[in-house]
């Protein structure tokens, strides 16, 4: 990242990327511009080398309350199919490169988390949230399918068909002690102590084996209509070349002598 | 359906549709003709107009128990493999035809739901239940596989593998309680109101953008076994159809306007 | 099993293979040998008649601390590219055994139960464990990734992407009360009860029609990635070659006649 992006904080600490949504008086909303540029940072952390994790959050309180209505709501009720499907493809794209970027990506969610909003959180790898948080896929509020971004493939693997039908077709929200009991919270915590935890999650990801981290990250896409036996065959491969790099020698190394290994990624 | 089923009750109000089985006296089991004729509805209401969405449900306190042993299992002991494979391809076509129907089901349980019945629950959309219904997946108990109507691809995904292997193999039962702790139930009722609450559930469906909902249904299905990224690409197109309905103008029309969307299913 | 091996115990009774870890002072380690031969095992029982069901344990309190550092991570450190993907494709043949054989695995689950061990547990359909216990993919480490013989496809599938994602980044110890509340483990035991409760459980599935069970194990790893559609056209076959054993008939004759079927497994 050579500048800094336009319509969302970015800063850099000790291998640890942390993106703000920041329009916090209206609940950090997408727009047109912000979704092009969020996907366009994280197509670019694939080759980012400075950065091994990404912590997701928004500003005051709230993570993100999705399409904002007046900025893409209505726009979109004025295209034609071509424009239409740019538009569906673009928001897809962002979850497509948050899913390719080989660094796990930790969200810190907090207030309103809803459409797009709670689909940024959904296309993260980790979920750290609070018990007054609501999650809402709320596409059919606005008269739309629950199919949304990839909505349909990603929530039943995480909190199951059943509980997923229900969130995709009545767009109610879940709070945040349902969202750590079916899944997809991984843990719930104190609002003020919220963005500390996922920075200390990311912090402890980034100080280990970054390079298998982005091959657990990539196998866990890679594998998800595999067959059994072809997954494991495929895991066969992945591993052996995680067995290649210099942290494995370190750890075993490291544990020879008694020490707690220091890796660093390659 | 230009006439009255003969094997079990069947009204349509307001958009919803109650299909009730209705052999109380034995706990509402199948026959080879409920069971056609149950799959000859569902393949039905793919042009249903009127119906926007099901209650799936059972007279007298139980829910269904399932192939009628005297009626089902005695005269199948006597079938060559041609008729055997006619059965069980007809009872997959249950579930297949259930799945198929844009309407969202929605199944209210009590009591006794075993074997084809269980089924009929688990290809449902959304389940609700009560504490002391008993769900069971006992094809064994009958000296036969877990694997009947789709259930060891559909169980594992709604309530995770261990639990369904757990289920398919031994054929326990599952309370009410375990049912909704797992994800098999969206919600647990009092017996009494638990009619009301999935009639409340489909009312609500009924009254929402239907088509996108069909939409919603279709992609639950059709991204079950996709990769992410083909099924971002599926929900895109998917979604972009949607936003060319009225019901998607509805809804941002309501909401400039700061009205409640009426929508109309197209 | 012509002879007894020699890299853990082995024995079997009434139907039910008890398979026993059996390097207690150090937890239960795998090496080269005992990896291997526990693949030939799980392979034999394809054949083995006189097996209905499997319960895999460790000895002393504890399950399995994994692949031993000393025996295999520093061997492992020397190896070249094909040595390595030689030894990666042995673990994954492990787990691809335990999944083809048709007897059902019960795992008993005490103390540790770390990296490859956690594997073992994985891969085994019904999994009994101790609130005390401690199941951990600690691959990461080791400066490895998460995707090792096919965990990053078989434990999403278990306990959801979300918690799997976080113990395959993070390695942490998943506890016995996380284990079954997230559905890896079925229930929870007193460890001196343990062993028991998987006893019997497997004794449970080998009395009932094990050859049935097979099909239900073998549809179970079948339909993995297939549709819903596809999966449902496979049960109508498995289940009409179920509906030509004797096992079946006797279930009919027994429920007529009001007895208790006794199940031969054909």
């Amino acid at each position: 990242m050579s500048t800094q992006p336009q319509h969302f904080l970015y800063e850099v600490r000790d291998g640890v990327a942390t993106l703000t949504l920041n329009r916090p008086e209206r609940k950090n909303p997408l727009t047109f511009a912000s979704y092009a540029e969020l996907r366009d940072l994280f197509r670019a952390l694939a080759d980012a080398n400075d950065v091994k994790a990404v912590v997701l959050t928004g500003a005051g309180d709230n993570f993100c309350s999705g399409g904002d209505v007046h900025d893409i709501i209505g726009p979109l009720t004025k295209l034609d199919m071509p424009g239409l499907l740019a538009f569906t493809r673009m928001t897809g794209d962002l979850v497509k490169a948050m899913r390719a970027c080989p660094q796990p990506i930790v969200a810190a969610i907090d207030g309103v988390c809803a459409g797009a909003g709670a689909m940024l959180a959904l296309a993260s790898d980790i979920r750290l949230g609070t018990a007054r948080s609501k999650t809402a896929f709320l596409f059919t509020r606005v008269g739309l399918a629950g199919a949304d971004m990839g909505a349909c493939a990603l929530l039943p693997r995480v909190i199951g068909q059943g509980r997923a039908s229900e969130l995709l077709y009545t767009g109610r929200s879940m709070n945040g002690v349902e969202a750590e009991r079916w899944g997809f919270f991984n843990s719930v915590h104190e609002p003020e102590a919220l963005l500390e935890a996922a920075r200390a999650f990311a912090q402890g990801l980034a100080s280990g084996p970054t390079f298998a981290h982005g091959i657990t990250k990539k196998m866990l896409q890679q594998e998800w209509n595999m067959g059994v036996d072809e997954a494991i065959e495929a895991e066969a491969q992945a591993q052996a070349i995680c067995m290649m790099t210099q942290d494995f020698h370190r750890a075993y190394h490291a544990f020879v002598a008694k020490q707690k290994p220091q890796f660093e990624g390659n």
